[in-house]
This record gives structure tokens, C-alpha cells and sequence, in this order.
């Protein structure tokens, strides 16, 4: 008999399961240059001002602006340049009115001096056959420069104790790059998620056998894998468990205690699913939550937790699995190291090449394939039944066909999720 | 003196750089399992059909479909259940017209049958308290099925010695489950590029350092680190290499000898980026391709190769660093990996805050940050010198003002390249 379906739109189902998920993975401190796609744990503040001294974003020479005051070309102002600012130095050189000091990009400006004038503004006086200038010499500034122009002021990329990056952020090379600038050469992260990954079904071979009549070899246990190490997780794969109650009971006990996190491919048919929650319903509290979720492909999938860890039963069908562990184990990974929303996903348009027919009431997902043309991209519908996985491989990423249409047609343009 | 500056549209720029590397880097043979995101090397074609055997889609029955032509709720074909296919095993079954056989979802079709009734179109006569059914039984047949109904085809999935993967093919989860499914548990995939970074500058401090007055800590080797990685590179780090041209020369020449890829962070300055033309000019030929591309940031990017090697020497500042890189140095590390096309990068569209003004004949890249609201998503330019590592940290990705346009208006759509 088929089991009451308890079936909820993909958002409420996941709003339910990331609820019932309150605990967030004990940090590790890490190199910050290992840190990349890592989690922040507690919020990183700023130990000084960056920069940390006023800084030349051009090469050219320290002045003092008010020296330069009316200067243009056809009446430039005549400096003194008494000294150079080496790079990597302090600058040394102390400014009278009138004086300049020779600086380039990224050096120190003098504490008596409040600009820069870019050197393609100057001239020198003597005509130097050599392009490397020695001090003391004079120059024409044909341009004015306004205090602090040129210069990058003390803090004004970010100043001392300010919150540089809040709790659960995604750390992206350019976040390593604001991190180590500062010197902050160790960063506290969440815990990666451990995901156990168990397939079940008497007819399920791992993929190295020969798969005889009847049978076939597991592939949800590695593209369940694969979502699992792009969301930041680390799979841990059980192997495969008949269809035995006591030993799929054993096998999801047993995994759950070393993980985070429990996945069972829970076969296809009403009896495999029916196992399958008895088997949740028996690892403890809140045990199912819903079974059922008002999509397609993907409607029989189980959402629960023990504890605080998330467990979810994945249809057999390779593509619901894949469709539906990215609709809520993904989140459920973000999730356990702390991050409130998830990356961002990457999302093109394209114009929809048919018509796609769907039921209201229900989410739809459809692989599409991408096509670049003079018109811009194309969406081509790649049809095929849940059970082939060549459906997803022949795909660029998936068409939704939001819960209140019938369907879109074929000139749309619609919203591609890459996948 | 400012060099000589040979600048290029972007796109003419890339499509420079990648005419000259004509190499794809050797292919090694690995696990399919460890294969996530690298790239296929030769095609793949598949050593046998998928489904190697006709497959029942739904629990039910397999039948002649011409049993029950007719069936009806009012009229229901009765027919016969003489035994049951078992999960994993070869459907022994044989069926005289009227007979039928248990099947599960994904289980075997006895050669004898060609289609497979849903339980639910069906009601045994005999009224059995427990759901587990053991042939001999009769059942009733109230919905007719055609030829092939309810049945996965031998090769439906994939076709014996087709295709299943190009070469350069960017491996995804699902391919990998593609690969699995027909056995295929390695992969010869293209070898990782290893990219040499080289940081140059006097001032230039390892993060590790106190930064004195006038230094600053290395980024551009940890953020380009970053990139190389996320496009499947393996990043080599050179150090930090004095201002002289023989250390750099000799750094350089060393660094390139081991590895397929060099990255010089130039520095800021005329003379240092100078150097780096020269440095890269003596290494071989073709050397300099150009210096120069009509962006903003990152106008004064050196583009060159040596051999089939691609050298890039990167602006000092990190914002124009990165987002170069991004445009010459991760197109090339898939380049070398053999693919024809990058993977399609994420792109949103969001509603522009404020004006931006730009230079008609340049494109433009303003980092943004995406708010989402009622009205959809926001994207907020986050304003600030390239000289400034949180305005990359702050913004959630680039919006591109291209080449022809004098810039954007506020309530726009605008596309964000997350980043």
C-alpha cells in the first residue's frame, strides 16, 4: 500500500528541515591560505588601518598641494625635488614650501606633504637623456593637484577594528587576499560537514562489477558525492546495503554516529521507501518530517533529521536523487557551517526553444541544454525520463517551471540554474 | 618614460593569447571517483548499452500489452500473476497470453512481456490483508497500457559505442555518475596546469611580516592562487622577488622551467612594469604579445607567452590584479586543459542603484554588491581605487560597462558576473 504522502512545496520542506537544524559545526583555526570556499566561524575584525601609512597611487612627486595653486601649462608652478622615497621605506624627506620628493605608486608620502602630482603633469628642467632622475633637481608642475589627491589616505580601504567579514561568509580568493592583508594568517572555520552516503537495493552493484541481468551499478552514491564536496562537505560512502530492514537499520545507525549528516538512496519502489522511513522514524527524534516534496522529478523523497543531523531518503532515480539532494541536502551542508544563505548559484537566461508543459501546484524542473547563437542563448528541453542519468549529463543546468504555471512557451525567456 | 602601450579590446586580447597555445597539456589516467572538475581528455564512448536490459519504471505488473487493450474501470481484463521478478535477479518468467509477473521499480521485464501495469491500475481479487503478494494470484486490469508502456528500453539512456563524453569536457557530478553507470571507473583526464606566481617589489612583505612604514604584505600571489585553483590549476608560489632585473630574470626563467604557466605580479610602477616586459621579452619567443588592454581596472596588463607557455605579468594593484587574471589567466588554465569553451560562469541580473559613467572604447568592470528585495535584486556599485582590496571584498561580483557604452543608468538591468 502506498504510504500517506506528506507533500510540501520545495521551499516550505526546506524552511521545515533547515529549522529543525540548530546546530552549527565546532570552528578549526586554519591557515587562511588553505581557507578557500571555507566558512567563517566568528566574525574577523580588522587589527589596524589598511593601509597603514598614506600611500602614492601614482608615480609622480609628494607635494605640498597649496604649492601648486593655479600652475597650468602656460604657467607652471617650479618645485625643488630635495629627495626620493624608496619603496619599502619610510619617507624620510621633510618638506619645506616649495619642495617636492620624488615618490612612486604604492610609496610612503611624506608627513609634509598632502598630494602627489602624477609625473606625466611635471616637467624637468634640464633635459635628462636618462629616464632615472637623481635628487636635488627642478621640475615645472603644469597642473594643480587638491590636497590629498593621489594619495591613499590611512584606513581607507578598511579601518582598525572594523568587522572585515561577519560569521558564516564563504571565503573567496579575494577574501584570503583582505584577510592576509591585514596579516591575519590563521582564520577559524567551520568543520567541514562529514555526509554519509549510503545506496541500498538488492539490484544495486558497485560500479567496478559486472552488472548482470537485473542488475545495475550505483551511481547516486557518487554524484551524491560530488554535490557533497561542492557545497563544501566531505562524503563518507557506506557502500551498499540490501533490502533488509535490520541491516539497512544497522548500516544508517552506524553511519550517522561518525557523520554529520545521512543519505540514503532509498531505492524506487513503495516498499523500499516505506523502509526507509521506519528506518529514520527509528534513529531517534524528530526522525521524518515530511515525505513528499510538489516537484518533479523528486516527489518521493523523505526530509528528516535525528537530533540536529539531517537525514534524507533520495529517490532511486538518478536524476530525481541528483535534482533533489541539490534542493535540500545542499542547503542542509551551507547550513551546518553556518551560513544563513547559501552562494550564490549561478543563474543565465536564455529563450525557451518549445513549449514545456507542467501542473500547477507543482515545481518543475527540466534539463536543458545551452546553445549560443546570433540571437543569444537558447534553451533546448533535453526530455527523458528520471531514470536516465544521460538526461543530466546532456544538460547545462535546469529550467523551473515555478508552482503557479502550466507550463511556458516555447520563445520565453526563461531562467536556467547552471548545474 | 611610460612605454610604448600596444592596448587591445579584451576579447581581441584573449583571443590573442590563446592562437598562441597551441599545447594541451599530456593527459594522466586517474579514478572516475576522483575525476570531479577535471577535464576529459580523449572522447569517452560508452563499451555497452544503458540500460543493458529492459527495465519496469513503475511497481506493478509486466504484461503483454495486448491483454489489455480494452480494460476498464467497468470492464477490467483479468489476468493471471504466475511469479515475480526479483530485484537484482534476471526475470526467469515466462508469460502465456493472460498471464502476468510481479515487478518493482527498476527490476527486470521478462522477455515474454512488453509493457508493465501500475499497481495502482490494478486490484487483486482475492482481498489480502498483508501488501506482500505471493504468485500464483489473480488480478483485475482497469486501464489498458500500449506496447513499451512503463518499460526503460535496452540503450534508451545510451546507445552501445556512442559518444558519452567529448574530449575537453568539464567533468560535473553527473558525469561522473554517466562514466559509472557503464562501468567506467577511470578517466583519462588532462593533467592540472601548474602555474608559477611570482610577487615583485621591494615594499612587497610576506603576510606572515610585520608590515613597516612604506611595505605592504604580498596578496596578489594568495588571491591568483585563488583563481588558479578554482579553475583546476595547481598554484606554484615563487616568493617575493626583489626590484632587480637579474633576480626577477633568474626567478622568472626558474619558475617557468617547471611549470606550464607564469604569473608576475608587476608592480605598480612605470619602471617595474618596465622590467617585466624585458624579463619576459629575454625568456623566449614570442614574448610580449601586448601590453595593454582597454579595461578599467587593469589597463596596464602584459600579456605574453613563451613557447606554448602563457606569461602575464598583472598590475600591482589588487582589484585590477584579480579581475586581469580573471580575464587572461583563468581562460588560459582551461585553455591548457583542453577546453574549447570555459564552463558558463554565473551571471544575475539586477535592477542598477545609481549612474555609472564610463569611457566609450573601454570596458568597464565596477564591483557590486546584490541586495535582494521585494522588487527583486538590487546591484549596488561598491565603489573604489583598485588600489583597494575590500572594495573586491565588499562586492559580490562585476558588473561589465562594455565597450561602447558611456556608461549605465540607475533602475537598469544590469548583468552581475558573480565573482
Amino acid at each position: 500500500m502506498p504510504e500517506f504522502f506528506n507533500v510540501l512545496p520545495p521551499d516550505k520542506a526546506r524552511e521545515l528541515l533547515l529549522s529543525r537544524l540548530t546546530a552549527v559545526l565546532p570552528p578549526e583555526t586554519i591557515p587562511t591560505e588553505e581557507a578557500l570556499e571555507r566558512v567563517t566561524a566568528p566574525p574577523i575584525y580588522a587589527p589596524h588601518a589598511l593601509p597603514a601609512f598614506r600611500r602614492s597611487t601614482m608615480d609622480g612627486y609628494a607635494v605640498r598641494a597649496a604649492d601648486t595653486y593655479g600652475a597650468s601649462g602656460s604657467l607652471p608652478a617650479f618645485l625643488q625635488v630635495i629627495g626620493e622615497v624608496p619603496m619599502g621605506k619610510p619617507a624620510a624627506v621633510e618638506l619645506q614650501t616649495g619642495q617636492a620628493a620624488l615618490v612612486h605608486t604604492g610609496g610612503m608620502i611624506p608627513e609634509t606633504a598632502d598630494a602627489v602630482v602624477q609625473v606625466e603633469h611635471t616637467q624637468t628642467i634640464i633635459n635628462h637623456q636618462s629616464s632615472i632622475l637623481t635628487p636635488p633637481f627642478e621640475i615645472e608642475v603644469m597642473k594643480a593637484v587638491a590636497v590629498g589627491q593621489n594619495v591613499l589616505q590611512v584606513g581607507e580601504d578598511v579601518a582598525e577594528s572594523a568587522e572585515i567579514l561577519p560569521a558564516g561568509h564563504w571565503l573567496r580568493p579575494q577574501d584570503l587576499g583582505g584577510l592576509l592583508a591585514l596579516g591575519i594568517t590563521e582564520v577559524a572555520v567551520s568543520r567541514r560537514p562529514r555526509v554519509a552516503i549510503l545506496a541500498t537495493g538488492d539490484e544495486v552493484v558497485p560500479p567496478s562489477q559486472w552488472a548482470g541481468p537485473g542488475q545495475i551499478r550505483d551511481i547516486n552514491s557518487y554524484t551524491t558525492a560530488g554535490l557533497v564536496r561542492q557545497a563544501g562537505g566531505v562524503p563518507v560512502l557506506g557502500g551498499i546495503i540490501p533490502d533488509d530492514f535490520e541491516a539497512l537499520q544497522t548500516a544508517a545507525r552506524n553511519a550517522l554516529e561518525s557523520t554529520d549528516m545521512l543519505v540514503m538512496s532509498a531505492g524506487s519502489s513503495v516498499s523500499m521507501r516505506d523502509m526507509t522511513v521506519q528506518v529514520i522514524e527509528r534513529l531517534g527524534q524528530p526522525g521524518v518530517l515530511l515525505h513528499g516534496v510538489a516537484t518533479r522529478p523528486g516527489k518521493p523523497t523523505i526530509v528528516g533529521a535525528v537530533g540536529t543531523k539531517p537525514v534524507i531518503g533520495l529517490p532511486g532515480n538518478p536524476v530525481s536523487a541528483m535534482v533533489q539532494f541539490d534542493m535540500f541536502g545542499v542547503p542542509a551542508i551551507y547550513h551546518l557551517q553556518g551560513m544563513a544563505t547559501m552562494p550564490r548559484r549561478g543563474l543565465v537566461w536564455a529563450r525557451l526553444r518549445q513549449n514545456i508543459a507542467s501542473e500547477s501546484g507543482r515545481e518543475d524542473y527540466i534539463p536543458a541544454r545551452l546553445e549560443d547563437g546570433d540571437e543569444g542563448l537558447t534553451a533546448v528541453p533535453v526530455f527523458g525520463k528520471s531514470n536516465l542519468i544521460y538526461t543530466l549529463v546532456n544538460a547545462d543546468g535546469l529550467i523551473k517551471v515555478p508552482l503557479n504555471k502550466a507550463g511556458l512557451l516555447a520563445g520565453e525567456q526563461v531562467e536556467v540554474r547552471l548545474f
